[in-house]
């Protein structure tokens, strides 16, 4: 049925050429799209396909003609540069890596079980893991004459998608200039998505992929690039994507007095089993699944699992990709699936399976969601705990 | 008492030479020195007076002649290099940063009361925060022959200190080369600690002070730096100064199944009101005052303080230098201070006052010690939780 109503050809919708989408989503808002796979099969995949990687959409999808298509870059010496797809791919190295991103709402629901926040009810699944090919950014912007000499009043680097509302006004977001100038920051203007020509969910043709940042900040449809002694004046970059204390309301809220959500902090969900389903006492043990990643390049090295509410605790097995190559320091973009069998505890009716993951500076994920509870439902990154029955056998 | 026991001439005792220390320091153990102020007055300076700066020593302070000293470079093309102390003062600029040092054992007595840990039993203060000067280890290693194909073997610079043990095995630690080699990782070989020589406590004549970093890869009385293919051989880097879970204990821990402690999680801990002193109903306002900081150069954006065990949450004053600087993104390399009034809950007769920090990643502290309990007892950066009394007005 909303397969169906995606499909709308009322030309005054401006929603009417949206693509089609896999049935598989769990969709949040139809208008602009935002869905997510089931989380039963996030964990199949290291490497999400990108019919069921999660869509997170602030507007209309543009559509855009790869041959008139113009990245504009904007704040370097020489003046304004306009480049084409085919020039964008013939003058730069194709570049790849794989990396996670992460909707700032991923897990927003269990703050909504908290107190009502103000955002769409992400489950546990507003996060995917992907290939991505392009041109460099630092290479671009040295390329059309970045100089040392602009960073000492640039700052930040402004992104705008060809995506607009009603008004005109396109999405945009920011990042630090010292991330998209790194060597190490591996920022990428991507269009390919696993191998192909980014999807039209995804930001066909050009996207930016900022790894270890969250996933506002990797703008789709990216039509400008503007080099700026200040971030984005975006509403999204200003009002929205910032965490705040939980005795923050929205009489009380200064959208000044906290940064703009870049790197995200240390998380980890359960997609295996099911809450509400039920174990065989017979097993004698749990199989557990889930995933972990974190921000910034920071490598999850453990993930702790427990079946009796964070009592007692089990070290999972992590695996990472096929080629089992260790990440770079500082420079693990991709999440970790993560597997263990637990031995179900004598006696026990239920089980409250916890986990919580530690990245290579330690971070932690904190216990409970109240205390990180924000009214934009936002960094939702506490233990995950999913309730599970334990049957005895039929005889 | 404990002065004077410092003060043996035993020509025997390895720690006959020790310096003499602060009256006020609140000694954990003796040989070797391992100290911290006490918490009332760490929050009193935004830099820490060297005198009552915490001292982690693991082996007795080693006396150096500044005229022989040596630093011994290995692992450059050109082979070994042994720089002079004055060659380090007048060959290099002289660069300054202000950072803060932690203990990875800061606030493990919290650890030892879930369940016995092994380690130093340190309170809120084995953390604090001094301007140090020196050399930059980027510019020092690429004079004595540093260079790009040097990085396609070498990953790690290992730190050897000058004090040794009974077998003559020197302390010794290692970090990665790219936070060495980075213009923003601030790695300084310093001999000047808050614009003075460094007291011997505190590595004269020089050590390595690589902020963000577990304090024990700052390496004191620095001897030896090897640019290597592998992390330092030594016990506190192999075998110490790892994080597990809690699961974990000496019978089954597998020390290489862990990362070396390097950048460390997000910290803060109230230093004012003390556990067990109280407050004046009359007062109407308990002022509470502490520090925080995180590891990697993320900066503190904001401090949750409760007084009812963490229902409710206000948000405290933060300050960090008289300047008021920004620190540019990455390098807040110090500590901020904190401050919040807050009005007494009515009919309450004891306030259980709790605090927890947020970075710029987000990142935030683990709400209970049990889950991040491990037996070395190191990364005990639970909120800290302090009790006191509520008295009723003497009329
Ligand atoms: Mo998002
Ligand atoms: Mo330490």
């Amino acid at each position: 049925e909303s397969i169906k109503r995606q499909e709308s050809t009322d030309p005054l919708d401006p929603y009417s050429g949206e693509p089609s989408r896999h049935p598989a989503l769990q969709i949040n808002s139809l208008k602009p799209f935002n869905a997510e796979p089931p989380a039963s099969v996030l964990a199949d995949n290291y490497i999400t396909p990108s019919a069921i990687f999660f869509k997170r959409n602030h507007l209309p999808v543009p559509k855009v003609d790869p041959e008139t298509y113009r990245l504009e870059i904007e704040g370097l010496p020489g003046g304004v540069v306009s480049v084409t797809l085919s020039e964008l791919k013939s003058r730069f190295p194709k570049h790849t890596i794989t990396a996670t991103l992460q909707c700032a709402g991923n897990r927003r629901s269990e703050m909504n079980k908290v107190k009502q926040v103000k955002g769409l009810n992400w489950g546990i699944a507003a996060i995917s893991n992907a290939t991505w090919s392009g041109a460099s950014l630092r290479e671009v912007l040295l390329h059309y004459g970045f100089t040392p000499e602009v960073a000492i009043n640039a700052k930040h680097i402004q992104f705008e998608g060809l995506d607009k509302d009603v008004t005109g006004t396109a999405y945009g977001a920011s990042i630090n200039l010292n991330k998209a100038l790194s060597e190490e920051g591996d920022v990428l203007l991507a269009y390919e998505m696993n191998g192909e020509d980014l999807p039209p969910d995804h930001g066909y043709p050009v996207r930016v992929v900022v790894p270890g940042v969250v996933g506002a900040r990797n703008v789709k449809w990216l039509g400008r690039i503007v080099v700026s002694h200040e971030e984005s004046k975006s509403h999204w970059q200003q009002n929205d994507y910032k965490g705040f204390s939980p005795g923050t309301d929205w009489d009380t809220v200064d959208f000044k007095s906290a940064p703009a959500i870049q790197e995200l902090p240390i998380q980890s969900a359960i997609t295996h089993p099911a809450e509400g389903s039920s174990v065989e006492r017979g097993d004698e043990e749990v199989t557990i699944k889930g995933y972990a990643w974190s921000g910034g390049g920071r490598e999850v090295v453990r993930v702790d699992v427990s079946v009796d509410g964070g009592n007692t605790w089990h070290v999972a097995k992590l695996h990472s990709s096929d080629l089992g190559r260790n990440p770079a320091p500082g420079r693990a973009w991709a999440w970790k699936l993560w597997e263990i069998d637990v031995p179900l505890p004598d006696g026990a009716q239920e089980l409250e399976i916890v986990c919580k993951a530690v990245d290579n500076s330690y971070n932690t994920q904190p216990d409970t969601v109240g205390p990180i509870w924000n009214l934009r439902g936002v960094l939702s990154n506490a233990w995950h705990r999913v309730k599970v029955k334990v049957k005895d056998d039929q005889k």
